[in-house]
């Protein structure tokens, strides 16, 4: 089954023109996207991708992103994106990822992801190690083999959990918001997340660290209301859906994300 | 100078799985970055590139696009993007694309742009016959030698043009609108302007023909006044701007866009 590929892959992108933000980098949202084209690509070509567990009504649902930079790409720069499976549980899989220079191979940063498999019929998680026999299983690289030198993905505080929070941002979703099946996508969750912050924030800082965890769907149509609450060591946004234009309160909570800047200076 | 170009140079790229809508095609927003893009290459390489352009305080600004579909493709499907430069006049140039299938070579569709030259600093037009002593003629290639079979950027009816359609979408513009100067940048006007319709528009329709035109910049922090008149030979959609969260009725037209759908079945 091996087919003589790597356990590892390496994709390229190049930073174009309108994906890069008012400060001249990179956007996280855009880098997400990447980071999941490659994640996708590498599946499929080692027989564990989308379009295989389709076919056995099974998907892949991402559950948590962390991604940590210390320099993010600008305009132009060629980056080169090496993804792997750093391990295999029953109802988990962790893939991380280095982000780099292609043009002198210095890095930028790492990310972190952890997915589970789930039955499209029933919605519940299945079984990683029982798929194809375990097949998936060959392709792990442990920390000792391919380390990523990054905390693993940080748990937010609970500080928003009671939904006081609820007085946040109210965001319509819309057509350019959804993916094929009607979910509003990963990415665009990313982006009104960083759409909550002025201008000045891109400018006198960097996002270092980002942190997502995705608790449940949200459709076409619901709102969200985004709740943001900040203190020195960092912001942490909440995410809660409700139907509809619904004026409930609280609605069930979407997304948690924690983000932390570092000086521009 | 010609450094052994032709005229024509064909782009590839994958449709990715966040860059397909509701109805499975790809978004008319991805197609044109992925045009922009493309012109940004063709023009790069041939020495009339944006950076060249920048060097001497000039840069491009799009104008008009207009796009045209047959067939709207599909997640992950090889799309090849071919592009030239029909005319090139004092203050515009047109430059045209083709849209084909990379498997089989059949043609999706075409698109038209219509770019001016301005001085960054005065912000005003400058004549594209002297630039470089008139060097972009020699790539122009007339219809007669490469044809680009749709009808040329169709105008707007002024129906909205006084204003009245001021009662329209509100839309706050944010960090993720935003280029590295700080505009609300051209693909993100037709995500703001497609996001007026409803779910059922893109399931019972796809959009057969899109024209827009760049009437003015807007920036992070103006809001937009989406108006839309839609009756039986196609939509109407004209994009107003007022500073900060002004409420004056109708404020400066940033964008104005028709659409003409065709029915799926």
């Amino acid at each position: 089954m091996n087919q003589g590929f790597s356990k590892i892959e390496t994709f390229r992108f190049r930073v174009e023109p309108f994906h890069v933000d008012l400060s001249g980098h990179l956007f996280l949202g855009v880098l997400g996207n990447h980071l999941l084209n490659a994640a996708d690509h590498h599946s499929s070509r080692r027989g564990f991708g989308i379009a295989f567990l389709m076919e056995h009504h099974y998907t892949w649902v991402l559950s948590r992103l962390s991604v940590e930079m210390t320099e993010w790409p600008t305009q132009y720069e060629e980056v080169e994106v090496e993804t792997w499976v750093e391990s295999v549980m029953k109802l988990f899989t962790e893939r991380n990822f280095l982000i780099r220079s292609a043009k002198d191979g210095h890095i930028y940063g790492y990310a972190r992801t952890i997915w589970a498999m789930i039955n499209t019929e029933t919605r519940q998680p299945e079984n990683l190690l029982t798929l194809h026999e375990g097949a998936i299983l060959q392709w792990v690289m442990t920390p000792e083999e391919k380390a990523c030198p990054m905390e693993k993905f940080k748990r937010t505080k609970g500080r928003l959990a009671s939904g006081e929070g609820s007085t946040g941002e109210q965001v319509a979703t819309h057509y350019s918001d959804v993916d094929i099946n009607g979910h509003i996508n990963s990415i665009k969750y990313i982006e009104h997340i960083l759409d909550l912050f002025p201008r000045e924030q891109f400018l006198q800082y960097h996002l270092r660290r980002f942190d997502i965890a995705y608790k449940t769907e949200s459709y076409l149509g619901d709102t969200l209301t985004l709740s943001l609450e900040r203190d020195a060591t960092g912001d942490q946004v909440e995410v809660r859906k409700h139907v509809g234009s619904s004026e409930k309160p609280a609605g069930e909570v979407v997304v948690q994300a924690l983000l932390e800047w570092e000086s521009e200076e």
